[in-house]
């Protein structure tokens, strides 16, 4: 038994997924995965083995919107996606408008004292090389078991920046956002949940390619820096339910319906916002007037966005002890198929104003739906990603709530301040870790994540 | 907010799967779920309410067996298999010859002080009602957040008698092999982790409908026992590979290719045995001649099987330093697709009298496939039905290995000795919780799981 941590790349030609033998597979510039595994080798051997960082930068994987790969994934015969790869080069980072897939794990890292401005960039470089070869379904060149890299099953690897990593980048370019959220009288925020350097997000419908994934990245970043925290969550598997269904957690309740679709315009204004790159001025689909969210993210941040990744714990016990009428009247919506009280179906609009025969409004002001809807402007609308987790029977449960948008300040905190003011949902529910992130814009071949950043 | 932790049910109309609607749905007695569930609450209704056990007889789901199923599983358009269901009803239990599914849960109960053979008695019809609605996309009755039973996804529930259980029932009933298995050298058990009255297996393709059943399960098994461990774990999700695939492992370990296949006659041979009820002689696919492997299950086990059940701790890091050659001369077979040292593909017999050029056998006589097959009769053969876990970066990580066999003593116990005395897989491995089930066998609709064992 010798030892060497980086054994020599198999080629592991006999797997199908991806290869020259997949009919579908186009030559370079395919719009997803279909590049040869045998090319990757080759140029990535080429290009100096573990340590040259950039060596997956050789090969042609095309710029896809991942708007056109959710429409045509590529299945087998079977109804099969764990050959389907999501795209990780393009303008923006996969994972945000990604139709969210099953499992989804949050790593955060702090940064080992005295880190400098090129640890970093060794580091983003090392991980962002790791990443574009995971998520095509490739084994990075030091991955010890590579054929649990076989099946990306729509992987994607997300990254976000924390104010410790940006400031080794230069103290002015921390934006004022950057940072933990003012406090909120509902918090009980564990401090050791509610910090970190550098967060990954990895997601996906296949729970060992995700493992894996994490593992990998763990792996590389130990010479980095420490893991802060980490959590796990899941929903909806793939092939449960048609894709783009709104998720239910675990208090049954169908959540995220607000949500601006992947894809749409308002998804644009709403979550890449001025950062966008557009030269139109993008209306809403409700026709407000143009917006400029994200006015206040930083140049390096042009093409990115910002998270709020909130955990909140769901107290499972007393729920169950409300009863259905109760639960209904605390969400405004019904438990059924999500519909406001007002409508019969999830996407009406709620009716703030509409009455019952005591005179009463059908949907309470103190609902969830009334406090985060009622009274805000267009701009308080938000992306939610959620992941629900249970660690045990009577362990812990809760969400953990991604919140991604242009404009923390007008977007996010509208929201958050009603609901931490008063909403019924608060009776069940408990925000234990709270934490920020700068999620830069996506990558070309050859360039790290976040590299705007560091050479701004 | 009144208190009712027992809500009025919902008929949950509006969600397609399974409702007359759905055009693939026959009526009554299909052999799969297309049944009604107007009428399945009609029924139950009639049956008195949460109290009145058995009260989800009333309704017809034909039994079919698993093979049937995973022929033809109900996909729609996408190859979506949310609404899939296994049957529950049959003449064994599902979840052991079941295809295995993405997710699995294993949950363990102790009785609470005191309990009599008819508290035992009303948990099970209480456990049996709740598996048979839930695997079939039904909410209990009991069921506080019933729209998370909708998606079965080939949920199934199977359930596990250990000594004190059975103890309930009469002293003279507990079978001489269950209880703990003998003492092996390698092992370095957990005390708490290695006992339980009950075992709840819980597997589906869905992590959420999974969980869901986790806790519909314990919530209502509270009155009854306490849990004793739990432990979650996962493979290959449905749709990343066709269906049958041998699992990997965290080791990337192609792990399970001796099992006996679902639905074949080897099979029945090794998991069934006598306790099959079939007539004729079984002969092996080998030619091997007919065994009475099962003799020892006592009669209220006619129709049941086994369940070894070990958690095996893996050593990632050190894994990660054995370099491939190293790796693969430890177990025997390529990591590449897990063809023997001496064949080319997976399920090619090894050849332990072939030699290299230096006159060494080419698998080495050390190695986990010769140390676990070599020199043992057709006898010893097993079950393989394994989960795998990692709780965190650098956390805990390794192997729910479920092995299901007719006779422990004669099929498990020959293998389990010769890997403890010597297997270079050892290095990497050790066994940190192992316990022993008696599986009873299915039932028909009115009967609790485990009726026979109280009225024998």
């Amino acid at each position: 038994m010798t030892s060497d941590p980086r054994p020599s790349q198999d080629p592991q030609m006999s797997d199908a997924s991806g290869t020259e033998s997949d009919p579908t597979a186009n030559a370079e510039g395919s719009a997803r995965s279909g590049f040869s595994r045998r090319r990757l080798i080759a140029s990535a051997a080429v290009a100096g083995g573990a340590g040259a960082v950039g060596s997956l930068a050789g090969f042609g994987v095309g710029r896809a919107s991942h708007k056109q790969v959710d429409e045509q994934p590529r299945r087998d015969t079977q109804g099969a996606n764990g050959a389907v790869a999501e795209p990780f080069y393009g303008e923006h980072q996969a994972g945000v408008e990604t139709m969210p897939q099953a499992h989804g794990e949050f790593l955060a890292f702090t940064l080992k004292p005295g880190s400098t401005a090129d640890d970093v960039k060794r580091w983003l470089r090392l991980l962002t090389d790791d990443a574009a070869a995971l998520t095509q379904g490739v084994a990075p060149l030091a991955d010890s078991e590579p054929e649990l890299a076989n099946d990306p099953a729509r992987l994607t690897v997300t990254f976000g920046f924390g104010p410790g990593l940006v400031r080794t980048a230069g103290a002015a370019k921390v934006p004022s956002w950057l940072g933990p959220l003012e406090k909120f009288t509902i918090d009980r925020l564990d401090p050791k949940r509610s910090r970190g350097d550098l967060l990954i997000q990895i997601c996906g419908d296949d729970p060992i390619g995700v493992n894996h994934a994490r593992r990998m990245l763990w792996k590389d970043s130990r010479a980095f820096a420490e893991v802060a925290w980490q959590r796990t969550g899941f929903r909806r598997s793939y092939g449960s339910k048609g894709e783009g269904k709104t998720q239910r957690n675990l208090f049954g309740q169908i959540d995220g319906t607000a949500s601006p679709g992947p894809g749409s315009e308002d998804f644009t204004r709403l979550v890449w916002g001025r950062a966008s790159g557009r030269k139109d001025p993008v209306f809403s689909s409700r026709g407000e007037p143009p917006s400029d969210l994200g006015a206040n993210l930083p140049d390096w941040l042009q093409g990115g966005t910002t998270l709020v990744l909130r955990d909140i714990a769901m107290n499972l016990e007393t729920w169950d002890e409300a009863d259905r009428p109760g639960r209904e009247f605390a969400i405004g919506r019904t438990l059924d198929n999500g519909a406001p009280l007002t409508g019969t179906s999830e996407f009406d609009d709620p009716d703030f104003k509409a009455v019952d025969k005591r005179g009463l409004t059908v949907i309470s002001s103190a609902s969830h739906v009334a406090r985060s809807r009622d009274g805000l402007g267009p701009e308080a609308q938000i992306h939610r990603r959620p992941y629900n987790y249970e660690t045990g029977p009577g362990g812990e449960a809760g969400l953990l709530f991604a919140s991604f948008q242009a404009d923390i300040e007008r977007q996010f905190l509208p929201i958050q301040r009603r609901l931490a003011e008063f909403d019924l949902l608060n009776i069940w529910t408990v925000p234990i870790a709270s934490t920020v992130w700068a999620i830069p814009r996506g990558v070309k071949q050859g360039e790290y994540v976040g590299q705007a950043l560091f050479e701004g």
